[in-house]
């Protein structure tokens, strides 16, 4: 058995130092769905003033990450930009300012990264300003807030990650860029490309022209649809003859029925996606597939738990040459199932076993794909609800009895 | 809207109390499920060595679960008697003490009680000694063991839960009972009773005259097996003219096509049960059915996590008059989604949507119902399997590769 | 390989004669369905003019079932009473007298039956005057005209089949015994017994007391129900030490998720039940349950093609000595595929393939069972239904619209 | 209520007439599926030596689809090419020559024709000469040899259907082209075109230029599927400037998770592929999608039944202005259904009611989806068993086995 690594803090070298040496990069799991079964974090804002309010629950979670082998953490800013925290602070209960979030997550990651060899990664993602037409000035300036911070609190490099338009995510890295820390950029697109039409190849030519060194996919798509994506995106540079490290931070669900938009569209999100959520063999599939891509920045967005995390660091542990902490408590494949008293339950103690499983739902009266609501919806029906932003309950409901009809 | 009541530090009641005044009384979810995952547990043993090793992990669990609305905290004892510990000691790094494990338990759930409304149990579960035949004397030390930590700790009430056999789970009850405390018993059958064919009925009876003041079912089965389970509990008790408050703690998957003895022989258990975790709806379903059942202590056991309780608390809080505090970060029904950028999604906020959703699993080659192993196995292949404790590898495959026939 | 036996007419035995002897009695199958599909029967009424309308048609599916192995051809007179088919008569684009109907249908099947080794029974099924309340002598009338034809033309025997209320088949019996040929008697019923709550066992007694020799159950329920459903009567006249032959003739159709009323009920009768539809391995194992129960009579009903026929003697085929006639274009288990071109379906040809296969629906945006609508629709809408015979298109809708919440 | 169109001879326009004036040509459905169930055809071999052997059979499955619309009446000549038959002749009983069968096919489609308004088509499909490797001359003289049979009975037009290659096609539409007589001509492919990779646009515009006037698909792929090729015929077609009439001959099973090579691969075929079976409300929705794309020959290849064909006619009845005569045995979206003496069935009596059900399968053990054998076989048996033409018995086993691993 390879040998567990305890985390230990050693001479820490970069992002860059490590993928360009041949490493493998091991990404964190989603803080928003984490967060938001633990109670901390609101479905529909998705914002993450947690990092102010219950700090112990955040540091909670990046332990339990780097423990299963994360070797960046994230700061927990998504949605933690001011036009987005303003745009849901109702929500939140008192009043906290963008830069106290964004200091207090830079300093959390931090804590528990200086635990072990894990770096820091700052993060910026879509805005609100972009969304409602604002221009590339006011948009970069609300990246820029944000980055002050990360500055401040020196994180160790940035992340431009989920956006749907390249043009923004563009905007996002020329902005980070100029802080002269490595930057890695990932949108949330699929093989059908951005939102305004930009094939997965184009976005990532941009996004290293404008100055990313790492480039990829994350969140809205199951893992093998990401890694189709992040296929298309190798070829483009490759087309493009531009090089850059890869990257892919896929859901934990599987999601083969979603349309363009990815799973937000379906019927599902959020509150029913439980039957889609990937096991930890499924995760390890994911891992090697990546790996043989040539993506060496590996991690995982919504839906991934620490286990998730830990079954990429298991997977590639013979590359890696050691196992994460947190496999002292799991037998690779189940082989801490090989004494249990009945011999059933013995017998799936192997790697056979828990590759081959096709499981079960437990749910007859379900089926197994869903039409996301962007198709399901008659096309009258979708340009009514499209047209009136201010919906009333009852045009809706009878909306959806057009839908089913 | 209901206020949300902050937790704090009221003139503790006992569980008696409570119950006695009608009040609804609201348990925890299932501690080695949710631990696993967080990579604290290791499944096969399932064994409480984290009150020692990683106490925060353990006390963050139990904030989430009071955060959700538990208003009893059991100590994390689970498996923690002296010979199932020293049975799977070869699993725990350093060799730590069943008492240290079981006070460290005490400790930190106290703890957490303390910050606000609850009350803290103290948990014995089926031994190693009963299944290895041990007489009622040597299993009684067992449990006698446990107490004695309990009753140092001062718990506020004691829990028998995760009997198979009655025999066991009275001879539990009568050891707790000496305490004087107040006592809980449940066990893990189903509807067709114990494994010695001892109807839930007559458990209840048998639990009820050994002292339990409270009895009902944990674990094994779904919500909705278990709750046909109560209610056989309940006739029987009703029969024998015997008063007993009722008590439900769940797995939160979803096993409609268990066998006799329940979850352990699906082929799913335990690491590719992801298709078949119950959604917050699905609990709020549960946690009303269980009321008009007459159930007052409510809870979850393997795979609920703590946004599961807190659908327990959300369904009841009309008759609690209250919202539980992680209610903060939770709209009833999906209605902070009333406030997403996409019509389709705020269509979502409201309860019909979810009432009625049927959640698609996103796995169209998987089925799903699977047939417990314990039918499974041809009869042939399930004998030799049992008589072979030593099965090679090699034996195995073939018998299998029968099953599979 | 066993004898392809062309059926030939032999000095024929009547059907005590050889249920007596111990011999394997082979039904047919469903022609309404059939006859449905191929354009001759009306799906509503399911009147059975078409032996007066197109008695080619009827003639060509008895003689498929006889060739597929049937040893008994029941008349094509299922709905066929008076009453029955003044109710539908508007259906039938000229008025056809139900004398004619019946008549044809005697002539058409003794012609086929005469081809082969096989006898004509006459049938008789509930009727409307039972449902519409009329009384004793009313509903015995109605049998008697019916019973008149059979005798003028000279049926092998009689079936009272498909009766929900064993009060009506008990009457249906003491008209037919008097005939003085033996009499066979089915119910639509499941294990939960007949639609006045009286159980398998009791309706099985009451129907050999009545002076039934052969009884059983046929329709409404899948082979594996009918099955339950016949074990329980088989007791209940052990109980009484009463003797009679035992029968069986189910759905072609897999229904777990029936109601008490079997498969009408479902959201998928009559024109959706695609899917359900078995294969002919399922039969296979039906055929081989069926024998291993005693039962003796063994065929089908609605669902039931001829290549199901084939499949019970094919599966007796070792027990009967000898195959039907069909089989000369079909390998056992498959064998015909052998010769393939393809090695992958060369490999097809063997029991193990098809008795392990688990077939797909490709149908990923269905569930795998449905609700009855005896339970789907709201008890307020249910009973709302009920009461309102007349139910305007508007109720209709708005009442399932609730139904759907 | 449109009016059923007794069929009657009237003066008969031709294939090309019919189209040339826009009206909507119905095709008929899948002998050798409805014959195979039926007792008269063998799996495997598929050959129609059942048009001598048993006429009657073969002229009632005629009838059956006239009277639910067919206007085309295809002679029952699938794999009746003397190749063809002399390789499987071994399953035919008495040896029966090539010419008897395709006269026989001829005879008793001509008889039932006449018996309403339609046409005949004589058709060819592809040669085990041609993937045996003969060269072009002799693969044609195999065709010239059933065309002679065709020009002695003088059908009205040709039909070359059944081609997986499009070279195979082109030399056999040059083939029945010298007769003068109109030709058409489908090949069983898919999007991703023919076997030899040849695009489905390449496909038809060579089809086009080598003198088939109508072009398009049948079989291998349901229906959906099916359109998608034939649309990409259609855009081929335009690009090259070429006109053709398009025609569609699916079949009648759901088949989305098909490989390159279609149903064969599908671990379901032939024997168990019932859980697939369209319903008519599916082949409605295929019909309309037809007719919007342009395509005027609409028919179905195997699994369709005479009601399936019925749903096609039913389904372009306001377009062709009346209804088949098998209408009068079915009310238009299940308004038969309104007498019945449930309230809840009679309220299944309206389109919105059919045209949304998502028919459950009763198979909860049983996935949606299937992996095709082409992709299931791990490579290297897959290589194995191609090479080995006389695998053994074991060998295949243990293939099979590697197989699920």
């Amino acid at each position: 058995m390879l040998p567990i690594r305890k985390t230990a803090k050693q001479g820490k070298r970069g992002i860059l130092e490590r993928l360009d040496a041949g490493e493998i990069v091991i990404g964190d799991g989603g803080f928003v769905f984490a967060l938001e079964k633990r109670g901390y974090v609101k479905a529909g804002p998705w914002t993450p003033e947690a990092t102010v309010e219950h700090p112990e629950a955040v540091r909670q979670l990046h332990r339990e990450f780097l423990r299963a082998g994360s070797t960046v953490l994230q700061t927990f800013t998504f949605y933690a930009s001011e036009d987005k925290l303003e745009n849901r602070g109702n929500y939140v209960a008192e009043k906290i300012s963008c830069q106290k979030v964004n200091e207090a997550a830079c300093d959390i990651a931090r804590e528990v990264a200086d635990e072990g060899d894990a770096l820091v990664a700052g993060g910026v993602s879509q805005t609100p300003s972009y969304l409602s037409c604002k221009n590339k000035t006011e948009v970069k300036a609300v990246f820029q807030k944000q980055l002050e911070v990360f500055m401040k609190k020196n994180v160790d490099f940035l992340i431009a990650e989920y956006f749907e338009h390249v043009e923004e995510a563009v905007w996002a890295v020329e902005v980070l860029k100029e802080s002269g820390k490595p930057v890695a950029a990932t949108m949330c697109i699929g093989p059908e490309g951005d939102m305004h039409g930009v094939s997965p190849g184009q976005c990532a030519v941009q996004l290293v022209k404008a100055g990313a060194s790492i480039v990829g996919v994350n969140c809205h798509f199951d893992p093998e649809t990401c890694l189709e994506t992040v296929k298309l995106m190798k070829e483009g540079l490759q087309a493009a003859k531009l090089k850059a490290h890869l990257m892919s931070q896929p859901l934990a669900f599987h999601t083969p029925d979603c349309g363009k938009q990815g799973f937000i569209d379906l019927p599902e999100f959020p509150f029913g996606l439980e039957p889609r959520i990937v096991t930890r063999w499924d995760i390890q599939k994911y891992a090697r597939k990546a790996y043989d891509l040539g993506i060496r920045f590996i991690g995982g967005c919504c839906g991934f738990e620490p286990y998730h995390i830990r079954a990429i660091a298991e997977e590639l542990a013979p590359e890696r040459g050691f196992l994460p902490e947190a496999s002292e408590k799991h037998g690779s494949w189940g082989s801490n199932l090989s004494m249990h008293t009945k011999p059933w339950v013995r017998a799936r103690a192997r790697k056979e076993y828990w590759d081959n499983l096709k499981p079960a739902s437990g749910r007859p009266y379900c089926p197994s794909m869903s039409k996301p609501d962007g198709w399901g919806v008659t096309k009258g029906a979708r340009e009514l609800m499209q047209q009136k932003e201010a919906t009333t309950e009852q045009q809706l409901k009878e909306l959806f009895q057009k839908q089913k009809i």
